[in-house]
C-alpha cells in the first residue's frame, strides 16, 4: 500500500458516528473502500482504546489498508499500527519521527503552505491540508483554505497530501483536481446512515477524479487529451 | 536515585496550583527537597508540554531527581523522562512496559491488593497506591483505601508504593509507617502559596516517620527498641 495511490482516507470520530464505534465504523469502511482508516478520539482512556486499535489494525491488515492513530503515538506503538497523525498542537513532527524510527508513517495536519513546507523537512511521509471548506466537525478554527490554498502547498511540496475539511461528493473532484492526493472524511461518511455505501460513493467520486486528473503516459497523447 | 530511597514525589496538577505552570512547580519543588517529579496534565496540548516537559528533566537530572510523566508515554519518550506513571483507564501496563523498555521506570495506580498485585505482575518498577483518605483533587471515584487498604497492599508486593490522595503533614507518618515508601502529594503542596516551605515540610516528616518506621540493624539491638 503506497501513499501516493491511496484513495480515500476515512477518520472514526464517535462523536458523530450514531453510536457506531471505531471498529464498527472502520468495518464499514474499508467494506465501503477506504484504504485508509484513522482513529481519531480526543476523550476516550487508552484502556478502552487499545483493543479498539488492535482491532483495527488487524482490520486493516488483512484488507489491505493503512491504520494511522491521530495523537496518540503511544497507542499507534501499542497497537502495532502503520502510522501516527499529529496536528500541530501535538507532538512536533520532529519528536513524532524520531520515536516513530523509519518504519513507520507519520502524517502531519497542516494549514498553510509554509506548514506544509515544515513537515516535509521534519520528515511527515505525508500531510494533511485543510481545513479546504467550511466544516461541521469541531476543528481548529482555522478558516477554509480552499482549492487556491490546497494548490499553494501542492505546489511546494511533493508529499503526499489528504485535503480535509468539508469535502463532499460534489466537491470531491475538484479536490482532486486541485492536487490532493485523496481525502480525508469524517462527517460525510460516519455521520451517514450507511457508512459503507457512503465510503462506497466517495471511493468511487476519487476514482473517476483522479482518472481525469492524472497525466497520460506521452504515448498515448498529451495531458488531458483522448 | 533508587526508587526505595525516594522521600517524595510532588504530582505538578496545574489545575489547583495558582496560575503556576509545571515547570515553576517543579523548581520550587525541588528547592524544597522532592526526589520525584511526577507531570501530570490531562488538558494541555503536547506542543505546549513537551517544551516543560523537557526542562523538567533538565531540572531533575540537575538535582537529581526522578521525573516521570502521567499517562502519555509518547510525551515521556520525547522528553527523556525516566519513566511514565499510568492509572488504571491508561495504557495497560503491559503494553507501557514493552513501549518503555528495561531501562526506564514503570508506576501503575492501583487501588486494591489485587491491582497491587497485577501491576506487579505487569513488570511495574513502583505502584501508586490510594487514594487513602478522602481528597479534593479530582480523583477516579474510588472510596479512600486508608491505612488498612495500605498494609493490605504491603504484604502483598514487595515493589515501592507511593501513597497518595488526601496525605497532609498530620497524617503522612502514619502512612509510612503502615508500608508505604513515600507520598505523592499533589494539593497539600501545588496549591499552598509557598511549593517550596511546603515541600520541605513535607520531606521532613517523611524522613522522620521513616527513621522511626526503619528496622534497625540487628547489632544495634531489637525492631523499635534503643
Amino acid at each position: 500500500m503506497r501513499l501516493r495511490s491511496l484513495h480515500l482516507c476515512v477518520i472514526t470520530d464517535p462523536e458523530l458516528a450514531r453510536g457506531r464505534d471505531h471498529v464498527a465504523i472502520t468495518e464499514a469502511a474499508l467494506s465501503g473502500g477506504a484504504d485508509m482508516i484513522q482513529l481519531r478520539d480526543k476523550t476516550g482512556s487508552l484502556r478502552d482504546l487499545l483493543p479498539q486499535a488492535r482491532a483495527i489494525q488487524a482490520l486493516c491488515r488483512a484488507r489491505p489498508a493503512l491504520f494511522i492513530v491521530n495523537d496518540r503515538l503511544d497507542l499507534a506503538l501499542a497497537a502495532g499500527a502503520d502510522g501516527v497523525h499529529v496536528g500541530q498542537d501535538d507532538l512536533p513532527a520532529e519528536a513524532a519521527r524520531r520515536l516513530l524510527g523509519p518504519g513507520r508513517i507519520l502524517g502531519v495536519s497542516t494549514h498553510s503552505r509554509e506548514q506544509a513546507e515544515a513537515a516535509r523537512a521534519a520528515g511527515a511521509d505525508y500531510i494533511g491540508f485543510g481545513p479546504m471548506f467550511p466544516t461541521g466537525t469541531k476543528e481548529t478554527g482555522y478558516t477554509p483554505r480552499g482549492l487556491e490554498g490546497l494548490r499553494e502547498a501542492r505546489a511546494a511540496v511533493s508529499l503526499p497530501i489528504l485535503a480535509i475539511g468539508g469535502i463532499t461528493l460534489e466537491n470531491v473532484a475538484a479536490v482532486i483536481g486541485a492536487g490532493a492526493t485523496a481525502p480525508a472524511v469524517i462527517s460525510a461518511i460516519v455521520a451517514a446512515p450507511d457508512i459503507a455505501a457512503a465510503t462506497a460513493a466517495f471511493r468511487k467520486c476519487v476514482a473517476t477524479a483522479r482518472a481525469l486528473a492524472k497525466p497520460r503516459p506521452a504515448s498515448q497523447g498529451h495531458r488531458g487529451l483522448p
